[in-house]
Parts: structure tokens; sequence; C-alpha cells
């Protein structure tokens, strides 16, 4: 399956982890709107839907199946029977079906949430893929808690798996929990003490509960996972899922790693606002990459070098990301400079001494008002016009 | 002044680099009120603004100095005499002052912002350390694009400003490039090659353009800083700088770090939610600790998890950083035992067959419906007995 090493897939999960936070329901018409736009992003499987949890979900990925030609569409379930055969039947219309199943991997899971012992979820956990394999070629596994899992456990179950069919092992932080050196060798090590660890793909799935998720996803693939889970805007349960936006740049930027994705990420902005309004989710100003401000500068130190070289402060070009424009903002610490390619812009050439009274004026309003537009420039200076 | 060696510093720029976002600008009473609980959250340091940019930011500083006990204030500079002087005057309040200065250390600043050289800019470095220190004790060095910096020369640089009399060393990420482990590599190489490293602590000042801040700060941390600079709520010039409250969580939550700061954990909702009103600035319903959302579960698998046993998906309890309680928001993806949960919450003990009616009606009405509230549950039950 993996014909190139360096190449990463994206699996977005926007419409399914994403989709069952509190607020962010979507209608079927909705979802499908959105998974048209994922398409063209270019993410390689969009997860659709838990089929079993409600009929409005069972809907939601039959008709995104119909409706997307070239991402795989994905359903979860549990590792039982009859989820299994809800997300069979739900996605009969897909031309790249693929069945996400799994169980818990960690202690805590295996004892507090089954009940259970580590033999017994091994063998639900083969019976599960053995079962969704006799209709679905494509199967991923998700090794639940996987984050807090003794890790040679961890390793049996990938290993058992595999050999049941999965393609696919999903290596969940289900709780934000793992520190990225942590959770790089946990992926480390899968890598290299699982015997038959290079029929299937790794894939990371992290939470973002301590703020690292896109860092243990970026660690995870430092170390061999080659397929990345996450959302639109990092939404998702609690604090969140990984940002794919975040990853994919990251990627873009580190040039050294020598890994790619087949994202188009000038479409990331807009669909970034899409899905905000759409699942009424906002965006804080100082998200990474599609925030409002993510490329807006506006201390005098920061303005000053922006405008003599903009490397000196800007790793991404905005337009890149598809952000209409970087914008600079006059407040009462932008400095003289700033203030000069302002005027300059709105047409006002000033020389030395305009240009220090412009700028005493400047401060004493700055200090009053909060943020200096292009009409309060014009009155400042206007009101030197008139008073020489 | 390192008693403790396994004691982190917490370097507060709410009022600094936070405050000169555009929108965010506050009155020097907001600002007095705000650094008073920073006080009360046990800050170690409380950067109060860049006097010489306006007379408002240095009676800022001014009036921050005399209006806390505890905190060091801090003061930031450029490299020269004006800023140092005017940095002096406003910190003649202060019980602990502090004089935050420094220059480029990247070739991509020194270059294209000073159009200078490694030599001149090393020399402006340790004059404006020595200038300061005649005046005050306690005196950060910052090397800007730190991040970018050639490791070789950094190395000089800070040696070089130790020498001159500086106490702490700041290594930001201005731009905020680094992955963890280059980041964290870096602070080693300064702790195993510069000779007079301990007679300074280590700075860590990331920014969070890659959403890798928390990231990188802590990587500075498992490699010997000891100072974390960064923002409530993570807010800052572009995509902002790291969240105290992620960092602070992150070295609770693994204490085989060994790391631990004077913050009162608690503090953290109440004083996140005053400075998101007091500088216009939101907090997006899934951001880590502080979020709306950041301890909600809704689906019913997380949900059925964390009724069992809330540690199943709980990593922090929310009441541990001030948290009103953990909620529990009904929607289509949420399962039977929820349902059961918020019904016998609410008085209502149905046994299994009513509970699957119940069941199948909160279905059809979750779907239309986005999220289920009491009333509404109230309504399916009435409804239901109404029936029978």
């Amino acid at each position: 399956m993996l014909h190139d090493p360096n190449r990463v897939y994206v699996f977005d999960t926007t419409l399914r982890d994403g989709e069952q936070v509190p607020g962010c329901q979507l209608t079927t018409p909705e979802k499908i709107e959105i998974a048209k736009e994922l398409e063209l992003l270019g993410v390689d499987i969009i997860e659709a839907g838990f089929p079993i949890s409600s009929p409005g979900d069972f809907n939601s990925v039959v008709e995104i199946s119909k409706a997307v030609k070239e991402p795989t569409v994905c359903a979860l379930t549990r590792a039982n029977k009859g989820d299994i055969d809800a997300a069979i039947e739900s996605l009969k219309y897909a031309k790249r079906p693929r069945i996400h199943t799994g169980i818990g991997s960690s202690d805590m899971h295996i004892k507090h949430k089954f009940n259970s012992t580590r033999e017994e979820i091994l063998e639900r956990a083969v019976e599960a893929v053995k079962y969704a394999k006799r209709a679905v070629e494509d199967i991923e596994f998700y090794a639940e808690d996987a984050g807090r899992a003794d890790v040679e456990f961890l390793a049996k179950m990938v290993e058992a798996v595999i050999a049941a069919g999965a393609t696919v092992v999903n290596i969940p932080d289900t709780n934000g929990y793992c520190l990225p050196d942590q959770y790089g060798s946990k992926i480390k090590f899968l890598k290299e003490n699982v015997k038959n660890i290079d029929q299937a793909i790794i894939s990371v799935h992290c939470h973002n509960d301590l703020g690292l998720a896109t860092a243990n996803s970026v660690a995870g693939l430092q170390n061999g996972a080659r397929q990345i889970e996450g959302t639109i805007n990092g939404i998702g349960e609690r604090a969140g899922n990984t940002s794919i936006e975040e990853v994919v740049m990251i990627l873009k930027t580190h040039q050294a790693l020598g890994l790619h994705t087949n994202i188009n990420a000038k479409n990331f902005f807009e669909l970034s606002r899409m899905i905000s309004t759409q699942m009424r989710m906002p965006v804080q100003p100082n998200k990474a990459i599609v925030g409002a401000n993510a490329f807006a500068h506006s201390s005098g130190i920061h303005q000053d070098g922006f405008l003599k070289n903009r490397e000196n402060y800007e790793i991404i070009r905005p337009e890149d990301v598809g952000f209409p424009s970087a914008s600079i903002v006059l407040t009462a610490r932008s400095g003289r400079h700033a203030l000069k390619f302002h005027l300059e812009r709105l047409g006002f050439n000033l020389n030395k001494e305009e240009l220090a009274e412009a700028y005493n004026n400047f401060l004493t309003l700055a200090d009053a008002k909060l943020d200096i537009n292009d009409d309060d420039l014009l009155a400042l200076v206007a009101h030197k016009l008139v008073k020489n």
C-alpha cells in the first residue's frame, strides 16, 4: 500500500470526533457540503460518522459515501458485530470504504471500562478485525488509550490485529496525556518490535488536553507513523483533536523532515471559517495558522523588523494558507517606522521633523484609543497640516 | 539564586507581550487589577511593559511596581541606553526590579534587521547588560530569534552576557519555528557548553506559530531551563505565546519530571475569564485547560467510560484548575448510560424497557435538535408517562 515511504496520509475526523462536541452537530446536507470541501482540501480519509450511534449518523455516512469520489470514507465502530454490521451497511456506496474498529488497550480501560482481562480484550480485538475484514478490505484498528497502555501489551495487540487483517493501526493518545518524547518512543517501540509492522500504516490520533496534540503527532511521524488523524481548527471532544492545519504546515516548514502530504494548504483559511460558522465553534484570534491574528504584527520592534524583511518575523507566508493578507495594526506599541509606512500607504510623505511630530500626536491618541485605523491616521495628519 | 534545582520560575508577560496585540490594550487601572491577580496566582515575575514605547506604558510599569509586593517586576528594553534609562526610571518603586534587555542573535536578524555583524552585535549585547547592571542587580538578557540562531554563536553570546552580569538568559523562539527536539537540543547545548551557565537561569520564551509553544517550553525544561515565559490563555503577538496554564498543568500531571512551580492552579479558570473579558480576546471552547469544553464529555463511548470511572477519560480534575464542574451534555452521540444518569439526576428511575423507549425517543429528538438540556429530558419523559 505504501509506495512512497515519505508520504503522510491525512485522516480527517471533523465530521465524527469533531461533530460529537456539544453544540457542533450538523445536518446531513451540511456534512455533505463539508465533506466535498475536505475532498478539495486533499484529505486522504474522511471519517464520516459512527453509524450505530443514531439513525441520523448512519444516514450521514451513506450520503457522504455517495457524495465524494477520491477520499476513503471511514465509519467508526466498537469491537462488536452489531456496530460492524451497521458500518458495513452504511458504507455500501463508498468507492473506498474503511472500517475503523477497536477497543481499549490500557489496563485502566481494560479493568475499569470493560471489566475484563488483557487476554479477553486481545481476543475481542482480533475477532472484530476478522469480522469486519469479511466485508471490507481496508480495516483500521484503534487501540484506545494507547497513550497510557503498557507498551509490550500494545505491541502484542498491534501484531495480532495486523495478522488478523488490519491495514492501519491507530495508536490514540485518547486523553491527551503523553509528552512528545514519550509518545514518539511508543511509536518507535512498535516500529522496532512488532514483526509484521511493515504490513500496516501506523496512525497517530492525539488529543489536546495538555496542549500537546500537534507536537505528539509530529513526534509520531518522526518515529515512523505515516497517517495523522485530526480535525480542522482542532475541534473535538474536550480540548479537541490535533489541528490538521498545524501538522501540515509543520511538514511544509520543516522540509528537512522529508515528509509530505497531499493537502492544498491554500484552502485552509476558507475551510476553517466555514467549519467555524457551521459548527458554531469560534476560532480564537491567536489560534496558530488560521486565527484572525495569526499573521498580524503589532509591536514596534516586530513591525520595524517585519518592514525591513518579512522573514525576520514570518516563517509562513499568509497567502500560503489562503489568508487575505498580512495585516499590520497600529497601537501604542507601534514604532515610527510602522507609522511612516501606513502614512505613505495613505499618500503622505512626511519629512523627519513632520514624522516626529505626527508620531508624538499618534502616541497620545494611541494611549487613549485602543487601536488606530486609517481614519484616525488621516485625522492625525490633517490636524497637523491645519496647524502648520 | 537557585536554591531548589527543581523549582521552575514562572514569568508572566500577559501585560507586555499579550497586551501589545491589536485590540488587547488595557488602561493602567486595568493592568494593576490584573497584576494583583497574577500575584495571587503565584507568578514569580510580571513583565509590566516596555517603558520607552509610550508614556502610557511607562506609567503602567510605575504603577504596577507600586501595586504588587511579592513578584519581581520586569521592564523590557532594546539594547540601548535610552531604553534602559527609561526602564530604570520606571522601576524605581519596584521591590524586586528586573530589566529585560537584548538583541537579535540569528544571522537573519543581525543582517536584515540590524544591518550589522556578529562581532558588533555581541559588543552591543555586553554593553547593554553592563549599562543596566549599574542600576539594577537582576538583569535578564534575551537573544532574539535564538530559535533560528547558530548554536555556537548563541553559546558565545550567552557566555558573554552572563560574564557581563546577566542573571537570567532568555532563549526565545521568536517566530515559533522550532520543533520540540530541536529546541530542547539547543537548550541542552547551552547547558553543556557555556562555561558560566550555572551562574544564570535559562529561560524559555516560545511562540505558537506552528502550535508548538507549549511542547517547546517543556522540552526546554526537560533539558535544563528553569524559567518559562508565557501568558494566560496563550495570548500574544500573532498566534501567541506559551500558555502558562498548559505548562503548569503538564508539570503537575507528569510528576516524574520532578519539576514544580509556585502557581495556585485553582485560580486559572477565573483569571482566564477575567483576562479574556478585559482584553477582548475570546478563548475558544476547545482551548486546553481553560476552554469552556475542556472537561466536557459528550460522545456515548466517552460518557459511558467516564461514568464508570472518571479517570478513564480525565487526567486533570476540573476543580484543580478552578472549573465550576465537569459537564456532560447530551447529544445524538450520547449513549443510554448517559441518558440514564441524567434522568436519575432529575429524579426518574426507569426500568430497562422504559429506558429503551426513552432512548429511542431521545435519539429522534437529538437528531433534530443540536443538544439536549434538562427541559428537553423532562419533556421526553413526561411524554412517555402520558403515553403510557
